[in-house]
Formats: structure tokens, sequence, C-alpha cells
């Protein structure tokens, strides 16, 4: 992974945005930039970039030997077990930025708990939000990292296939749920999946944040799958939508819209198109079939290190897409009490359009029953 | 759940604690009062408990719908989509609290995104850490707490039978643990894990934070399972360890001193006890048969809504247990090329002593090779 070309665009992102340093405790963004994994917990970390200076990091002790294995220099200031030892660390690590200094923090990462300890070093708490220059970045996929979510996508698929077979009347969510989860684990990915997964018969499909029950599937159910892998933090995001035996007429003309909205979502990605732009091709497939008010939320958000980031595609999101982004493109229509059908697809925008990570087949699939 | 007496208990916390108000953002301790369960996202949730005043909740408008199944009344104030008007809720939901109010917060949930807003409506920033009186408050379990505990200790025990049958000489670590998940999602186990298992074969087990590799087992490996399942936010946490076939001599001698460990830290605890004597009782049986370098970390910790909470089974730890309290005692003996051996149970303290929740066989069980 590029690491130092990342911490290069940081540098120029903090310059627009006027920032002398970014503090970027463990999240999403930290590994990004440094490849050091921490967890988050009651022992805070906290790292400091700022240009012109070598980036510094507030470690516990026993997690020093991980700076050794950093991409460029970082220096380390550790603490022992006593809390009263770690102010000593942050102010020791933060001791190059003057009083006066213009600091972005992570609203939606950093705690109360590093707060404190940042503030006192800094003597001000003059704290503005990075988190519009740390998306600016992180929203544009390099290489390596679009192979990791290419690779996220194929484990999610394989997964599918490995339990798509079990589906039979009489089996519960919870039950190929079960399956689901063990299958993208053997398949490689890490235990900690982007989301639960949505596993939803029958009348079940039609909420959109159905949780697993013991439900079990009968002839005519829709089989809705929302499911996801993590590739070492990157993370796919896929929906399918089965028919267990016939479907009724209704769900048959659902199925087609649906189909057909994610077809011209995913068709109109391309650089210089607004994100709006997106939303509103899958949608008007859907309000011309006379659906609009059965398609409740968004058409799609970004994809990557989180499973919702920068581009969110929604009507009223003017965002230009450009090379590198990724996110999903997901319609879908849900009738209470009959079914709901969703489909899903992980996209990235290419030179000069763009293209699907997920090719899983999206006709509609009538399982035995 | 008795959520009422749970709120005047914490309004006597407060009081102990000189605090006119808590605020709560979603965590564990959110639902512990409540009931209400909302996930962290980048919409802030903030709830407002003062004695002598109905408690207040900041939520989306999406959101409110959730306060009608609330156990007790609390005022919600509910925002929309555009964040320019959520200051608006906050200032409102808070406008009660006096300029002067002693404002506590969880310093280890409460986040930068949500303190902007709560500083605007108070006027001042002058928030002191709640860390303490809450924890208070939630060490100590009730009834119906060490049900869904004890529920969820049986839904490890039977998710671990279901796999044991599988470890045999060429299955791989990763095999295990997607058998040993799926076991426990088909046992009830919520999907959001407490931890991810560490399953660790032959010199793996010798490191207490494994993860599971494409290591396949040999003949003659020890065979480490660390788990534990969610059951509605109540967690287990376990370990057992096997022998694949016939151990060499010294794993069977560090299996059998783990094992009297064990039983003695196990034994210990009481009303009064100190957790340190806990550890000292399992952490002796260790010393003295000269294997005290090799027990690396502290006995145990404490278990409920967090998988680390208080109290802390640590050596410099002089805290009383007392009636309610539950906790792990996990030693173990790490033989860095050889393997690792370690035994965890789930402690409550009774009224006059203490019992395990988790009853799974401890004497050395060697699988068929």
């Amino acid at each position: 992974m590029p690491f130092a070309p990342r911490l290069k665009r940081l540098y120029a992102a903090m310059e627009a945005a006027g920032l002398d340093a970014i503090l970027l405790n463990p999240g999403p963004s930290l590994p990004y930039l440094t490849d050091l994994h921490f967890h988050i917990s009651e022992r805070p970390v906290v790292a400091c970039f700022s240009p012109g200076h070598t980036p510094t990091i507030v470690v516990p002790e026993l997690e020093l030997l991980k700076l050794s294995k950093a991409p460029y220099e970082i220096e380390g200031y550790a603490y022992s077990e006593r809390p009263e030892s770690w102010q000593t660390a942050f102010t020791a690590a933060f001791e190059h930025l003057g009083p006066g200094s213009r600091v972005g923090v992570e609203d939606r990462c950093l705690r109360v708990l590093e707060l404190r300890f940042i503030q006192a070093a800094l003597g001000h708490d003059n704290l503005t939000s990075a988190e519009e220059a740390i998306a600016t970045l992180r929203m544009h996929k390099d290489g390596a990292e679009l192979d990791l979510m290419q690779e996220a996508v194929h484990m999610a698929e394989n997964a599918l296939s490995d339990t798509l077979p079990h589906v039979k009347p009489g089996v519960t969510e919870r039950e190929i749920n079960a399956r689901l989860i063990a299958a993208m684990l053997r398949h490689g990915s890490g235990g900690e999946l982007p989301f639960q997964p949505i596993i939803a018969f029958g009348a079940n499909s039609a909420n959109p944040h159905a949780v697993p029950t013991e439900y079990a599937a009968r002839v005519g159910d829709l089989i809705l799958f929302d499911w996801g892998a993590n590739n070492k933090g990157y993370f796919s995001d896929l929906t399918r939508t089965f028919a267990l035996g016939e479907p009724s007429d209704t769900l048959r003309t659902i199925y087609e819209t649906v189909r057909a909205a994610n077809e011209a979502g995913c068709a109109k990605g391309a650089p210089g198109v607004k994100a709006s732009a997106v939303d509103h091709a899958a949608r008007g497939v859907i309000e011309r079939a006379g659906y609009g008010d059965k398609f409740v939320h968004r058409t799609g958000h970004g994809l990557g290190l989180e499973v919702h980031e920068e581009p969110y595609i929604r009507g009223d999101n003017d965002q230009l897409l450009a090379e590198g982004m990724t996110y999903t493109v997901e319609p879908g229509i849900y009738l209470a009490g009959q079914g709901g059908v969703r489909i899903e697809d992980d996209m990235v925008i290419t030179k000069d359009g763009c293209r699907s990570l997920s090719t899983y087949d999206r006709s509609l699939t009538i399982l035995p029953a």
C-alpha cells in the first residue's frame, strides 16, 4: 500500500483546509495512513500528523513494538499502566504544536477520553473537524484498495453460492444466516463483518432492516440476502433476492422493476456525474412503474473501510463522482405483508465510466421448492 | 428488567457523586437504563438523566417511535435530516439544566460529535466523568441479568459440544472457528459476538491473543478455544483447552497446574473478599509450580454488557467483591514453541460465596486422533 503518498495527500488536504495538524485515534483512518492497527479501548492511542514534523503517536508501552512495522518513521510516546503517567506522554508527543495551532480531529471517532489529554497538552480546546479533509482522501481508492474490495466481493459471492443449496421449505432465516457467516469465514473474511447480514424470507423481506428470525421458509416466499465480507478491513456489501418456488405475479413484477432500476443506477456512474444522478436514474425506473412510494431509502452509499461513507447516493447530493470512488447501488421495493426485493451491487468509478465489482447473477432465480 | 429501580439507583449514585445530570450516548449503559437500543452513527443520540425531571433524549426523527416502548416516560426531542436543525433539539432537551449544573458523561463513549452539541446547549464545557458512578451500578447484576448471562454461557457451551467432534488431525483453526461461530448463532447468540473467538492449535496456543489461521491440527497438539456468546447484549466468555491425541508430559503438567489454579481462583470469591485475593489464589498455584513467569496476564475481568468491565481481577486491585458481581477466572501457562493452556470460567458472587455459571468439564480431555 502506498502509505507515504497517502501522507503527502493528507498534508495537501490539510493545507487546503487550513489545518496545522490532524490528530487521529483508532478507527479506519489511522491504519489507512499508517498501516498500524489498534483497537479502541480504555487505553487512549492518538497519532499526530503535522507537515514539517515527523508524525508522533501516543501508545501504551505494551504496544510500542508495533511502531517498528510502520511504513515510515513515526515517533512513539509510550505510557505505563499508571493513568497518572499518561498526560506526560501526550504533552511530549504534541509539544511541537504551538499554542495558536489549528488542529483537526475526527468528530465521529475522537472520544472525551482522548480529548481531555489533547486539550491539556495543547493548552487550548479549539479543535476543528478534519472529517471533510480525510473523506476527500479516503473517497478516492487506489488500485491496491480496489483489489482488496474486489476480493471482499468474491468472498461474499462464493459464500452465497455455498449457502444457497440449503435454502429449502422449512429452513429458518437464522439457520441460513449461520451457514452464510460460516461460509464467509471459510472464504477468508475477517470475523468482524461490515454488518450483521439481513436474511429475510417472505413478508419479512419487506422490512429493509430485518434481522434473522426463526421464521421458516415457505413455497412462494421471496428470499433476501443482504451481506458482505471483510477483507483486511475493506468491505463488500451486496444484496440478492430469490424466489422459493413460483412467486406471485406481483412479486415477479416488483422483481423485474428493481432489476431494471439496479441496471439503470449501475450504468449511470462516470467521472463528473452527480451522485444524485445515480439516485435519480434508479428511482426514476421505480417511480415510472408506480412503486415510487415503496422505495423508502436512498439508492446507495460509499463503501470502503467503512460500510457507510462518502459519496452518499442520495437525490439531494450533488457531489461529483470521480475516478476511484466506490459506492453501492441498491434500489428496492417493499410491499408490506407480501415481501420486498432489493438488488445491490458495488460500483467503482473508472476513467471514463464505471464498473461493478460484483457479477453475481441478477436475473430472477427460482430456487427448487 | 427492573428499569425504573435502575433509574432510582442511578439518581442515588449521582447524588453520591455530586452530579446534577448524566448524559449518555449509545453504548451499553443507555439500554441498561432505558431498554432503548440505538446504534452509534453519524446521527447523534444523547439522553439526559436528572433527578426531579423526566428523562429527555435527542434522537433523529426516524427513531422517535422507539420511545413509545420505553419502560418509563422519556421526553423525545427529534431532529430532521438537516444537520442545521440538530442544535435546536439539543438545546431544548437540556434546557432544564442550569448554567452552573454539574454534568457527568462517559468519557469512553461520548464523542466530539455529541460533545459540540452538548456544550453549546449547556453554555459551558465543564463536563466531568460519570464512569465510576455508572460502573458502581452496572457491576451489581440482578436476577434477570444473571439469567441472561447464564443462558449466554449455555449457548457457548452447546456450541462447543457441537464443534468438538470436528476437531481432527488436518482440520484448520479457521475451519473450526467458522463452525463454532455458526453453532453459536444456531444456539441463539446474537451476531455481534463479545469478541472474535481465539481458536489456537499447537504452538499457536502459546499466544494469548492468537487469531485463527490456516494451521492444520496435528497429533499431540493442544487445542485451545476462547469464545463467548451474546444473549440480548449480555456476554459469556469461556476458555477450554483439549489435547488432540496424547500430549507430552510437559503439556500434561501445565494442564493440571492451570486446572488447579482455575479451581483455586474460582473457589476464592465471596462478598467482602478483595479482587486481588482471587488473582493471588490462582497465581499462587502457578507460581508454586514454577511457572509464574509463564502466566503473563491478569487472572480475569468483570463481564456483563461489556466483555471487559469492573471488577478487574488483578493483583493490585483491592476492590471488595459483592453479591451480584460477575467476572472471569482465566489463569494460563504459555510455553513458546510448545503450546499454552488456559481454563476460563464465568463466576458470580452470591450471598455467602460464589458460583460458576459455566460447568463444561475442566478435566484433561484427549480428543481421538
